[in-house]
């Protein structure tokens, strides 16, 4: 069965850059199915971009392409890789945006595929369009990697120095990864940390604000103006209100720093 | 044929949840046809859902499905249903996002899809990706809903409170459901009374401004600056204005009210 | 090969409507691939839409249609035409849409549709749902222009009076076309214009502001905060900073004039 496209940029949807690419890969690949993941990405946030496709990597089917293009060094001498694991393959510059996917998982392959020969003229500043596109359409078609590209070692992927969390002596401190539509926040607390957090029976968040929180499992079991702190669907906690923006309430956007205090007593104010 | 499947949801563009949501359908039903109706809901507005669900109905193919995700209620006790009218489907959890619907037709079948089992595990907080997409793919690859759901009697569906639309002694009085990214104000003014306003000749906006209103059959028709309402093309009358925004140049947004008293004579600062 | 379909809107991707047409389309042609250009035109932007489609038109495969509305004149007496270059082909409303692309390329043909029958009812206000989705479908179906439109001469179409691009005597003068979600001011500085260009070392922006300006070939060539106009991917020079946006830095928008001193000796103060 033909594979599963999924694509991730910077692009936004206002200009014409999304329906470019894809007209180029279809050009090659007709009929090729294609999903998109977010062209939404924050212009050259390649750390945003890292979290999206690591969060959409176990959704997609088993011999799927993600192409990921967010891409602040195009025209420059970075390089475009194509990683797999299993039969699941991302193609993205190497700068990075692959950090979260290998941090996540393991029995990968890589392979620098810079060196392959575009169908057409190449633009400096658009290689989207120029490079990955007619690239990923001859992975689509079968092309071997072997063939147009060469093998290369795991550990030699460039990686981003990710944000720090850490749960000591009762002090859990973490960054907000992504602020959603729905202004909730996810942390970089991966969900892995659930039985860790379990020992607790409600936190008190002290920076950037003193509020209490509420270890919950869905956004419903809160009362309405209830902050909690709960699994998401992501991979990671999040930080929600039942019916409104906690990211609006609390005053934090992707970068800022969290710190809590956690508590097995159960005090009188919180309503988990 | 296969059919082909809508989507309405207040997920937006930016976050990777629609394109979770569509890789877990496609992975489960590779090859399906996928049409976005919009993903701009208002953040878990159940009302201008229904709106934007019934507007697009009559315009899907004859054997389509929709699937339907502003979920407020995800995690609490709400139920997924599925309505079939001919061989036309909704799935859509059962929060009123019917409404409008079940309002402009009939001959509706329901079943409750709640219990069916999901593939994989389910998230507390995203039920689109997790039941609802892999359910909507059990239905396009032919399951019977009576061996997945239970028929359930179509009166028993959750239904909104509408806000009223009245036209009593020459007052209209009526609500803005939508405002439209050109600013055209779409009022709860079914297109089905044209008959009814036929018999005035032009209307005065009282409420929330004093303004002369044209009866008009399209925009061009209207003069610059003159304000109109016409049948839109969402089967419900429009407050619009030719070539600018009504909305912003009246103040309005959605829930507003509007009261109208309409004339059949003919005033000297009206150009119809 | 059925040919891919690139639709180019002001529609937005937030009401049902870019959905509603792509259903009706589907609706009579199901299976058609479509590939979205852009639905985030300006409203009623004519020329930025024209801008847009001649910038994708070279990137399409050969046999692709492209179905556009950005139609002010909708539910007026305005033509629907199709262009045909080769095998590929544009639906879109008579208004000067197509001006770029009949600038830039030869070889035309062109049919007034307009009087074409559509298939059910049609709103005043939605052309491209009730009449250009169907047209589309019949010429995707593989129906001849000649029997259900009549042949017309290319320069019978309606055409956009463009902004003016000079350069006298060391001077050029140009219009901001477009400014991108990276912050880079497209101008109407056709990319063939490099042999003319390349005589000069650097240029000073004089208007709007003082600057010197760098002309480059990539975005990663510029240092961190040099403005620079280099050929970008759309067909046009581009005046763009390197990691930030030159819209905001420069205070340009779409329609802003910019006045280039162009000089042959090497400044100081400048770093290309």
């Amino acid at each position: 069965m033909a594979p599963l496209v999924a694509l991730l940029t910077d692009f936004g949807l206002d200009d014409p850059y999304v329906g470019q690419m894809k007209a180029a890969l279809l050009g090659k690949a007709p009929g090729t199915e294609l999903v998109d993941i977010s062209h939404g990405v924050r212009p050259q946030d390649v750390l945003q971009a890292s979290f999206f496709l690591s969060a959409s990597f176990p959704h997609l089917p088993g011999n799927s392409l993600c192409l990921c293009v967010v891409d602040p060094g195009v025209g420059t001498k970075r390089k475009i890789v194509l990683l797999q694991q299993g039969q699941q393959r991302v193609l993205a510059p190497d700068n990075g945006l692959l950090t979260l996917v290998l941090e996540r998982g393991q029995a990968f392959r890589a392979w620098d595929m810079t060196a392959s020969q575009p169908p057409g003229p190449v633009s400096a500043t658009f290689h989207g369009r120029d490079l990955f596109a007619p690239l990923a359409a001859d992975l689509i078609l079968g092309k071997d990697p072997d063939t147009i590209g060469m093998a290369i070692a795991v550990s030699s992927l460039h990686r981003l120095r990710l944000p720090r969390v850490t749960l000591q002596r009762d002090t859990l401190t973490a960054v907000v990864l992504h602020v959603d539509r729905f202004g909730n926040c996810v942390l970089n607390v991966p969900d892995g940390w659930a039985a860790r957090l379990r020992t607790y029976a409600w936190l008190r968040l002290e920076k950037p604000v003193d509020r209490s929180v509420a270890l919950a499992t869905t956004y419903g079991r809160l009362a309405q103006g209830q902050l909690g702190l709960l699994p998401g669907s992501q991979g990671y906690y999040e930080l929600a209100l039942n019916g409104s923006s906690a990211a609006a309430d609390l005053g934090l956007a992707p970068g800022a720093g969290c710190v809590f205090e956690c508590r097995s007593d159960f005090p009188r104010d919180s309503h988990p």
